[in-house]
């Protein structure tokens, strides 16, 4: 990352608090109504729009290309579905919410008494008015979800159930967005788009992923090469590893993002290392955000970090989230609605995941080269150089921090930790010694 | 350990929760009487009676037999001890107890006044009915031990004492039984044999060593062999060491029994090692066991686990009692009687004995055979496969705990630890997860 | 250390608590007016003073020498110093106080209005009645402190500033002590002499250095040879190292003394390493002292320690001492005084550096000579050779703990971490153990 990058965001955090959170939040009322699933039509709507945005590829996977230990599925699409009453009325809509069908149900068409139809039927009795979100990928099956109290409206009588849905060979459908940086060593930024209208789970992190990959790509060459995914839950990570098994040893530090725009604390699961970089990286932004926050240790249930973490891969892919999937009574419900991701937490998360790139774009060990005694710092205009400002005294002290832990074993981010300082700070005076000749960059060899 | 012990302890985990307790406790019952020093026909006795139960081998080692540091000691026996007040009457009589003389006393018949004989008697005024126990193993002494009550009763007469115990050259007599397994390593079970009419210190550990290796033997060869001892402490785990010294190096895993009898909470003491595999397989079986305990770390003080863990052995040997030892005040008292430890109580500790030898008989390393990314288990009916009872949210996790995990670093106590799930249930759905072909064990060449 | 030495502790313990204490406050008071800085007459004056009690070397390192990145400064010395006001009346006067000139203030005499004399004037309103220390070594400067009630006396006037000092080439002067010992390496005993009329920051380090010195001295050969070192703040020690890079690493321990005689809690700052038997022993000295302690992980700041721990020496160098620099209200302020300071204090910090050399001069490895197996004590009379005493029972478990880590990878210090016990005890044993033939010293090949 150049220093341009380093001025944009500069540029970034000083304008308007809202701007960036209210763009990324008008990008997922958009996609808000489109239908998605792990394949089919909804998914390449999605990608798309998102094209307009950033030079996103898309990928189409045949349905039956094995991958590993599974098996592209068949393409599912859907025109309409719904439940009539005895006189006609549609008392279960799929045009009002595409939730109301269970994703990849079959297609069906018939009458049957309620009786019948309840073994079909998905509501959740401790929130009446709130429509459950269920799937049945793999499991041949059909279904309606509703809200209990459209269910307890229903009473005995012949009900006439269709699904206008399809399974046929198809493709599985990914985007795919990589930015070339000075290094072939990758940072993976990836994010599931098989949800349909769900908004922290996980429209936030599709707008999140789309706003970081503009910002990014807008300077110039950074650092890393940075990977985007857009991929279907599950399949789509492991398509994609499947496909590209070669290249994965590239990524280096990598980040799932999902629920990244509910008002709830931040959480960060690391990686199944525990103590890779990005995890290490992560907990230093969120220590110093001034706000409560929550670790979680790898466990192997959640998103794609399952995949990138398997044992046959062990990438160091951790999970920079807000609240964390089913600990929000609206995860997986109709609730998970526009008004419950806000644009001043998105922008808020997107500011952690800058400060994250920002860490790992300038982490670097170095070698101090007066390692006898501290160099004098005095002559060498150094204490003016770090500017007498408010934080002049944190400054030195940092000063003193690198060139104590230069010895080729502690990167920059290390010393920040035992310094208990901000990595900016640690960061900007050891550029401050590296222009004086006093550092210089340690390259293991 | 085959299936067929599996279902054993099924059976017994369903059988009448205090038939192993009371069987146990009766033993005590039978033994409670008998007198037991570190030599002599009480410990023979001792280990006829257990001869019924199970085929101990009974060793006699012969008095002045060099054993490392040591010398097996002359044989104590005692027929008869008493004291006579001027009136005849026996004021303390070894008859109605054996704690009354102390272990190891000389044979002496003689007269001498209250203020002579006062050396010779110890008591304790803060319990005052209780008998103190009390040894002279390695001093030339003889002694009688009393209540308060007895000792405040006696006056300035003319005492005749009489010990009627002779020491000679005869044997230190020792008991052991192994259980052939399918592996030459050996698990450690040993218990001292040398108190008298003490319970939870240590007949507890005797009746409890005696049915835990009644269960063990009633089986199919296990997958290690069980090596029980019953000695006298201290001289009798030196003198076996000394005389097995060259195959001391099969015990893989050993515990100390002792203390199991009462109701206190359950104590975990380490080996020297600390984090060997007993250690962290009892530290296992009392974190998921529902109650509180308690774990110390190993100090060279306490039972024989001071000889196995010393450090020209540094055997992985660690104690699981209930309450240590010198920690309640009926400890070396004749208050630590058969109503001090009660059968339920018993009952238990031997339900963790066998938690830690299901443990250690299951205790394995995997290799993951589809380590690139999650196999797919809904196409293998692995979903169906752990039944869809109450568990199965748990046991669909531990699945992907031990299928991540299963590199051939973690053995299965390892993933149970970081999976914080029982052990039973890691080991049950490995056990699935090799049926379907998707983990082999890991064998290190 | 020989027995000797301890015997003479003994003494010192059992002597008038505060003898040395007075004689150590005795010598601080003889040495307060005298104007230090960190080259000049004072220093020398100084040094001529230890001189009397201890057979220190004076060096004189030429103004100019380069040490390092630095180079050593030209000679400050001072005659007076003083404002007066128009009616010639000294307002300042350098012989009330020679905190009143910055030190190493160039030469100066003019008269100027009160405007102007602001500039070269500090002051502290929060303590009105104290002077403020301040220094100006690296920049050419001139200026004077005073109390706050001083300056607000001074009044728009006609001021004839007057710093009647000399920079010129001369010498940096520094004091060095060897204690020859039986071994070449050494322990470092390090402080600075460069403040003038300041009392715990840190006449008190150099009576306590002195004192120290002294007892040693009087000794028998120590096990290790002792360096003390009586140099100017961050200047000498650089120059010191750079004079005698190539013995550096002689140096296997060492403390900075500073900030010993104030009634605050103990607090010992680690060396860089962290873990380096100095740091362990200070802890343990610490811990056992019955008193609230504070630890302070190391930091690339404060006294000489900055220089020791640089990366390219890093040396066990650590600082044992009261309250901290910074902590106090009266640091670096005419409240530094002679008051301030206790006999009582120093007295008690000097039994700390004792102990802590106690540890150093003591601790071993030692090997089990008898590994398999407890030895039998008793035949041996060892549980007498320790005494009957209330501490029998610590010391008959020290033994046992001594015995079973003694395998040569444990010092007696770990022993004495593990066993929770005071080095003291642990040693004493070990010394009867070794007499016994039980253990002999593990010398590493």
């Amino acid at each position: 990352m150049t220093d341009s990058l380093d001025i944009y965001l500069n540029t970034v955090n000083q304008g308007d608090p809202e701007r960036i959170g209210v763009a990324m939040h008008r990008l997922m009322a958009e996609l808000y109504p489109i239908c998605r699933s792990i394949t089919g039509e909804g998914v390449r709507e999605t990608l798309r729009i998102l094209q307009r945005l950033i030079p996103l590829e898309i990928h189409e996977v045949p349905t039956g290309t094995p991958v590993f230990d599974w098996t592209v599925p068949k393409e599912w699409n859907i025109r309409d579905a719904y439940i009539l009453d005895g006189q006609g009325k549609r008392v279960v809509d799929f045009k009002k919410s595409n939730l109301h069908v269970i994703s990849y149900s079959q297609p069906v068409h018939k009458k049957m008494s309620l009786d019948e139809l309840r073994k079909h039927l998905v509501s959740l009795p401790e929130h009446p008015d709130w429509i459950p979100y269920r799937t049945s990928y793999y499991n041949e099956n059909w279904g309606f979800c509703l809200s209990h109290r459209q269910l307890e409206a229903m009473h005995d009588d012949e009900y006439e159930v269709c699904i206008d849905s399809s399974l046929t060979d198809g493709h599985l459908t990914y985007g795919e967005y990589l930015i070339q940086g000075q290094s072939q060593d990758e940072i993976l930024i990836s994010c599931h788009i098989c949800h349909p209208s769900l908004c922290n789970d996980n429209l936030s992190g599709i707008a999140l992923a789309t706003q970081l990959a503009a910002q990014l790509a807008s300077q110039g060459k950074p650092r890393y090469s940075y990977r985007f995914l857009f991929i279907p839950g599950t399949i789509g990570s492991i398509t994609w590893l499947a496909l590209n098994e070669a290249q994965a040893g590239r990524i280096r530090h990598g980040l799932v993002v999902t629920c990244v725009g509910d008002g709830g604390q931040f959480t960060y699961k690391q990686s199944r290392r525990g103590d890779a970089e990005i995890d290490r990286a992560a907990i230093h932004v969120l220590k110093h955000s001034g706000a409560a926050w929550t670790m979680q240790e790898f466990f192997p249930y959640g998103y794609d970090e399952r995949q990138y973490c398997s044992p046959g891969f062990d990438l160091p892919v951790g999970c920079l989230m807000r609240s964390p999937h089913g600990s929000f009574p609206e995860y997986h419900t109709s609730a998970d609605n526009l008004d419950f991701v806000r644009p001043e937490f998105l922008e808020e998360t997107l500011h952690r995941y800058l400060d994250v790139v920002e860490i790992l774009e300038h982490n670097r060990t170095y070698i101090n080269l007066n390692p006898k005694c501290e160099p004098q710092l005095g002559k060498r205009g150094l204490y003016q150089a770090i500017g007498g400002d408010s934080e002049a005294a944190k400054k030195q002290l940092a000063m003193l921090w690198v060139l104590n832990l230069s010895d080729g074993k502690h990167s920059l981010l290390d010393i920040a930790a035992k310094a208990a300082c901000q990595f900016g700070i640690i960061r900007s005076v050891a550029e401050v010694l590296v222009q004086h000749g006093l550092l210089r960059e340690f390259v293991e060899v």
